[in-house]
């Protein structure tokens, strides 16, 4: 890893609307980061960046992570042709949380080829052992196509 | 804490529409979780939950997340009275990562007053060390009314 940001202030430091980008990475160098549609705003997914993920990214205007399972870069839609164009980078108050507005290519952001991975809904007051709704999105792709078997 | 979901199955039982919920908490105990407006879609903020606070949100249809800095349980709102009714919780492919969508009172999720916690933008293809851009939220409430001096 050699991507280095700057070292984090106070609080309020931190959180002044013109503060210095000093994002914080968790034990692990990682920070996590929630892809929006910059259409309408859906969650489509959320991942991790270590720093060379977050540079990478802003470099390249494409959203880039880090593969927590395959511990690598993961250049997301490289496989798949699915890039994700960044239209911005935002942070919250305390910067340990990235919010990515963007365009997904080929309409789908999960791997199971629905828009997005939050498909599934979680039903209330039924306690903790549940069937999860599903939502009826239908996949945009067939997964099958794109990665093959799986 | 006390609170018990299902043990985690095989990838295509946990990415099945229809699957068992069997959220995956981290080494810490810890799922991230992903407030967002359930008008208009806007991410209102990112926290976690360890398995009591996510048990108490499905219980309660509001959000408690788990505080990590005061390393407790932290019904939102309980101090300001902005808590978040719960409308929905939704999971993602792998269930490791949540996103509620829920009605805010008091209209400002973020302690800095704001509605958001995500109020600045990082410029792009500028490298590491940088100033964030101000989206010019006004704040709905002033923090020190709410909170007293911080």
């Amino acid at each position: 890893m050699t991507a280095t940001f700057p070292p984090r202030g106070s609080k309020a430091d931190l959180e002044a609307p013109d503060a210095r980008f000093a994002p914080k990475f968790d034990a692990d160098g990682l920070i996590p980061a929630i892809a929006v549609d910059a259409g309408d705003g859906t969650v489509l997914m959320q991942a991790y960046m270590n720093a060379d993920a977050l540079q990478a990214t802003l470099e390249k205007g494409e959203a880039v992570y880090w593969s927590r399972s395959r511990q690598e870069l993961w250049h997301k839609g490289a496989t798949s042709g699915n890039i994700q164009r960044i239209v911005d980078v935002l942070t919250d108050c305390d910067q340990d949380s990235l919010v990515l507005r963007v365009e997904q290519q080929g309409g789908a952001a999960c791997h199971t080829g629905r828009r997005t991975c939050f498909y599934r809904r979680v039903p209330l007051n039924q306690g903790t052992d549940v069937e999860l709704e599903d939502l009826g999105d239908d996949p945009v792709f067939d997964p099958v196509d794109v990665y093959g078997a799986m």
